[in-house]
């Protein structure tokens, strides 16, 4: 494994499948059935120059699950930082408080700028329109755990990806890592002006997978394994673009797009979060508490993929499961009111 | 007991008998003479749309004092619910990642919104005008405890509650978990406009509670057990009530209210923030190290009640005893340093 | 020992010496080789009113390096604050919660007051223009170990200090504490209007040191053990003083400095953060991989040091021994890319 986790491009398939079993080793202790302390003792900084609380505490309690300490940074500027400080400085100070440093920061690179600076591993929580690696391995946990629950494999899976392709950096890190794996079909429907960008279109291409471009959602997808939808990243949209942006209603999944042209497995997916206001168009909600939303078990799987992430870049993986206790608080059978029974 | 805990309303007296129990054998953990871990490796969301740091560092002192690990959202806006994410998806996703979440937000009814959407047990810390179970259940707590240092009982108490007894939640919920006890008697006093709502008195008072209101604390108050002053809360007034209001010297519990008109032993309590600038006529602090300023010992007692509503949720209420080992480091005889020797 | 950390000024010779016995003692666990959880249980209140990233993950990672828990409060205003409470009320209300509380304030004096109010121990993490005493324990204790390395002895040590030596509060704590060692000569170098206080150059020299002021790093500074060099404090300018004020690129401490008038065992220490942004002439980048820029083992120094000053408050010290296992997580054998070898 290298040293950091700063980018997808960095993982061999051989990296993936490992993260991914160990991910699956983990589920015990995400599913807060088993504790362990392995990491006791350890101190986790979760650096975050932009705000996004659901990754920040995703990160957090999979270190804590590890039995680790957290130091959480939030807040748009570094306090020393607004004085003038290096990333150089701020990463090399950093790495002497801390075991594991989490960053998220707005700008492209920074991330990769600070892991320079240090020997301590770096995991890229986002970089602004860059990468956000943590996010495409839980996605690709949770189709390949989806599957096999549905008797499926991913050789010959059919993908179709909609939303936002154009910003949205979780779809352009999730087909990178799809594409280290055997040859599946590609479906990507995108508005105008939003579409996947034609380099990662190539690279797909070029890896042996059946890529397809459409512009509507209108067709007949009943061989689609997963829709995986995306809100419109409008704050990314320069101003030209933002002005009399509105998403079409056609874009939308919901039930009667499910039910009307989709297979009767197929696996919704969002990155979330999703847009819930009337005019968003985003995911409609009208299909919470159908199995075929995968949404929530995607977010569950956020805990034992980051706790795999921190286990193998800290070397602890195979020291867990002679360090597991049962829990003994009350853990309830489902988490949420309409989660789908499976 | 319910699975969350959001108001008052949903404790029957078994209910709150129990709580009080439990906490009081939290006591010499919060006490710091004794040390648990039952909840290691537990994960709690402690949510804080609304600034508080006091609630939200109690909530975090007593989850740590069981042993679990504790993520803070800090901050008035929701990073995510900025992006139009609904209470749902966020409340499904945080109990993906945590045992147990406490929630504070500016809107009533927010906090039961977001505890329906999991079986994760969810604590109302807070939801504006509306419910906060747990200062009421700390207040409730610490009359009895005193009186059992005073050797006094609840029945046929007679309870002073004086200042914003309209916006202020805090007393609304108390004369509830009050009148769940025997019949006791309770005089309001408020001034003009901030008067106790009507629908309080009449359910208190359909309890078989004698209840009284005057409109001055220039009267006898010499058989009164506890007087409970609140801040005057002016960020819920309107407009035109704010214009030109403040708050008479008239209403202010100082030494002189107390040598000149109550008894001996009557205890003075404060939810707290109380503000101390010289125009604000809040409680007053030519009190402070009287013994019978209770508002310290009040606030330590958040930390054995707030264990004793995670221990009951979480469900280890029974297993504290068997896990508890001294504490090893230095701890002050009093925490203040006029704290009175009682 | 005082109950509290406050200032420098309330600590003997023997509390230093004691203070720094115990910070050699932490340094297995500090750099990672060892665990303890002496303090399991513990809380601490870390309180910034203030902004200051490193300071505040510092001691929290210091604390959970010791087995405690802690509770974060960042932010220029504290939610009650705001409404009125007393540095009092907020000092009493926080020690129910916390076994040990670390404050930062803009304003002089007001930890001091703070920790009037309670007999929980409190640090000053830096109280405005006042004192920072933790870090000049940290600065003192890189000094005494860097010249254990070079076979050097404080004794006659030649320490220069240059930059702000009017508002830079670290120098001042610094030279307090140094004067309390064996005589040594100290330089101070400022840029006119910034000079060292004259009080505190009478204390030193009243000691029995040898004090000299300059006005100007181009001369010959062979026999100099150690450059101290701080930013210029612009925040703490008055108007007048800001307008138009440059830092001459004459006082900058850069390779071509060190090379030409130092000595080649010179030692170049800095409080951090430092300004590296091109025109602000602070201690130049050019020196990041020279071994004697000592500036990242100063700040690692602030783990040993910080969790010595807990240890030492809370009277664990002489348990940490008995309590020590090994770290079984993957920690790099350097934590900076050109940290140098020594």
């Amino acid at each position: 494994m290298p040293p950091h986790l700063l980018s997808v491009d960095s993982l061999s398939r051989d990296h993936v499948d490992h993260l991914l079993r160990v991910a699956a080793r983990m589920e015990p202790i995400a599913q807060r059935r088993q504790v362990t302390r392995v990491l006791e003792g350890a101190v986790l900084g979760n650096l975050f120059f932009e705000a996004s609380t659901r990754t920040r505490v995703s990160f957090n309690a999979a270190f804590c699950r590890l039995g680790g300490s957290v130091c959480d940074t939030t807040g748009f500027t570094f306090s020393s930082m607004a004085k003038g400080e290096s990333l150089y400085d701020t990463s090399r100070v950093m790495s002497g408080y801390c075991d594991a440093i989490v960053m998220r920061h707005p700008e492209q690179g920074s991330v990769a700028e600070f892991a320079a600076a240090t020997h301590v591993p770096v995991i890229n929580g986002g970089d602004g329109p860059g990468e956000h690696p943590s996010q495409a391995l839980l996605d690709l946990y949770t189709i390949d755990k989806e599957f096999t629950r549905l008797g499926k494999q991913l050789a010959d899976a059919h993908v179709l990806l909609t939303g936002d392709l154009k910003y949205g950096r979780t779809v352009h890190s999730l087909i990178k890592l799809l594409s280290l794996y055997a040859p599946m079909r590609l479906t990507l429907v995108a508005p105008p002006g939003l579409e996947m960008p034609s380099h990662l279109v190539d690279l797909v291409a070029s890896r042996g997978h059946r890529v397809e471009q459409r512009d509507s959602l209108a067709d007949d997808y009943s061989d689609v394994d997963v829709v995986y939808t995306t809100r419109i990243q409008k704050e990314r949209f320069t101003a030209e673009m933002s002005e009399g942006f509105s998403l079409s209603r056609d874009f939308t999944v919901d039930r009667a797009f499910l039910d009307g042209r989709c297979g009767r497995d197929t696996l919704v997916m969002h990155p979330l979060p999703r847009d819930s206001r009337p005019d968003a168009n985003d995911l409609d909600v009208d299909l919470n508490g159908d199995p075929r939303l995968a949404i929530f078990r995607q977010t569950d799987n956020g805990i034992p993929v980051r706790m795999a992430i921190f286990a193998t870049l800290l070397q602890v993986e195979s020291l867990i499961e002679q360090d597991l206790r049962p829990v003994r608080w009350f853990v309830p059978k489902r988490l949420g009111v309409d989660d789908a029974a499976l």
